[in-house]
């Protein structure tokens, strides 16, 4: 996620001299190379920042995506992240949400425009001019570009930092800073509770979310797989039923019977066959992002059916979805690795073997 | 359109004889012959039936489609035609809401299962088991396949006979019925008014109803057409503005500022063009029907989009829709043509040559 700098700088930040300090992580420097550690620097905290000793720090596609060039918009040294759960260490004479040695939380989204229609709407993701992502953004304060949670500190505005809900486990709870919310977000919108006959596709880090929260959010959840052995964990994570995809018969028992659907999977596939399952004026939204979407407009015309998208979600928005897993004990299902194993972390998401989501340990990094 | 049968026919249907009477129309019967003269037979007016001199009969896409068996389910013979207008000339004895001599007319249903939630929500055109379509649809009282429009007389339950009103010129508001409809309905579903900004995509006999209807409902309206020369017409039919659709600096203009937009074109097209100029939240309908949609998932989730379609409407809202014509003085931009220069207008309506709807003068039936 990039974002293009239209914003221009505060008199204030413009004539101010900003405070560097050092720190260090892990950087890609090309899309050929391994992530290998890389020192640099971080402003130091202004009035109304927060810093963060970084605990815990989750792996999301993206990460990969653009440590790899694969959407072309990298901006190289680049140090993934946004998956970040760690300790406050330090605060801005300004701050009143965040206190040392409190936990905090970061997501995708370290910024934004904060004036545009969307902002005011508590929609930063949506934000016009374009919201400063964790990493690989322009950094509008410091200059350069935005580093993300595969570090050892990282120092943010307190409007862009979350409270992170002293029950969970704070490492399991990281991934919900991106998987999290990018499932919370449209089940939420789209107005799924106790009742909803609510499809989940995909049993991925993104899946295996929206199973969790729309089970606890009360509807009945189907997941949808194209592997059968993923059948008994889809039950335990909180699926009613769970249908291989593969079995056009076992599709067709559900065929206009959906309220919504939730499509996380990214790799190429037919959404046609999921169309077909939601009742009329029902919605299937995408929160994975194949290259293209082969769409048969028969299944949009003949039930009045949409097809609509959804990106992470807002700071109010993810605040209460931090707070929803807190009161429903909620978090992800993790794998936890050094930062010295990320790059084969990188090659078994490519093989989907991982169980849900793989997190850092941030501690590794001074080993 | 077809219809799957599951509705039972009622022991009265069943077990009274069902009188019938001659008719004749014009039929094709196979793909590739042209169509000629046809006699067959209609059902004598039951108690609740409205028997309707046909004075003219619009030309629809879907008449062309299914005369030359482009959807794969034509029984043949088929006698086109759901744009109906005509005189009535006889009612059964429970009829209340017509009279012998008052105009009336006819659209793309003449029956609906009435028991299913979407038609005890006025919405027959998603009836689940299946409406009944007015040609090419199984005729559930005289057995057989119903026949359309193109003909001399026809015999409708009274629930799907339309009021039209007196202020309308007859013929040029026969296209109300399916090309009418089939605008007004999402145009209303999706909240056009006053303020919204509203693109239509194509000019043709929908897109022309299109720009009509939602100028009349007060909003900006914005139409794309790939010709430049349509650009004139389409100012003189309502439009605010005219974007040549081939032109990206033009498209650029209006990036991320629509409401809504209807999308009118069957044929393929590049769709990822015009969701880009919707806002957040904002929908862009299908209402024609190309082969499939390539939509970039990018362009529903950057700004939480949605691409949906929508077929016709319900009779209540059909009626509600030639009502706003009646008070607004729409009608379709016609050329009448006599039934025998049907097989040369579905030429000229392959090569868009048309203004934008024909509409057959059925008086010439009988010459």
């Amino acid at each position: 996620m990039t974002t293009t700098p239209t914003t221009p700088l505060t008199e204030k930040q413009t004539t101010s001299v900003i405070k560097r300090q050092k720190t260090i992580g892990y950087a890609a420097h090309s899309p050929e190379t391994p992530l290998a550690p890389f020192s640099f620097e971080r402003r130091e905290v202004g009035p109304r920042d927060v810093q963060i000793d970084i605990l815990y720090c989750g792996v999301c596609h993206s990460d990969l995506h653009t440590a790899r060039n694969e959407w072309q918009n990298t901006i190289y040294p680049v140090v993934p992240g946004h998956e970040i759960v760690g300790r406050v260490t330090k605060t801005g004479n300004e701050v009143t949400k965040f206190k040392t040695d409190g936990l905090a939380a970061v997501g995708c989204m370290v910024d934004s425009c904060r004036t545009c229609a969307s902002c005011r709407e508590g929609l930063e993701q949506y934000c016009i001019p374009g919201f400063t992502g964790t990493y690989n953004s322009e950094d509008k304060i410091l200059g350069g570009v935005t580093y993300g949670g595969y570090s050892k500190t990282i120092v943010v505005d307190e409007d862009f930092v979350l409270r992170l809900p002293e029950n969970l486990d704070p490492a399991a709870a990281a991934p919900l800073l991106c998987a999290g919310i990018t499932t919370y977000s449209p089940l939420w919108h789209w107005n799924v509770g106790k009742g909803s006959k609510v499809g989940i596709v995909g049993l991925g880090g993104l899946g295996h979310m929206g199973v969790k929260l729309a089970n606890a959010m009360g509807a009945h959840v189907v997941l949808f797989t194209t592997s059968e052995h993923k059948k008994e964990d889809g039950k335990r994570l909180g699926a009613a039923e769970v249908v291989v995809s593969k079995n056009q018969a076992e599709l067709d028992k559900h065929l206009e019977s959906f309220d919504f659907i939730l499509d996380t999977v990214s790799a190429a596939h037919d959404i046609n066959l999921y169309m077909a399952l939601l009742k009329r004026d029902a919605t299937l939204t995408q929160v994975g992002a194949p290259e293209v979407l082969n769409v048969s407009p028969f299944s949009l015309i003949m039930r009045r059916r949409s097809l609509a998208g959804s990106l992470i979600g807002g700071i109010k928005e993810t605040q209460e979805m931090l707070d929803f897993c807190g009161k429903h004990g909620i978090t992800s299902d993790i794998e936890m690795i050094p930062i010295q194993k990320i790059n084969e972390a990188y090659e078994r998401m490519l093989r989907s073997d991982v169980k849900y989501r793989f997190v850092i340990d941030m501690a590794s990094l001074e080993k």
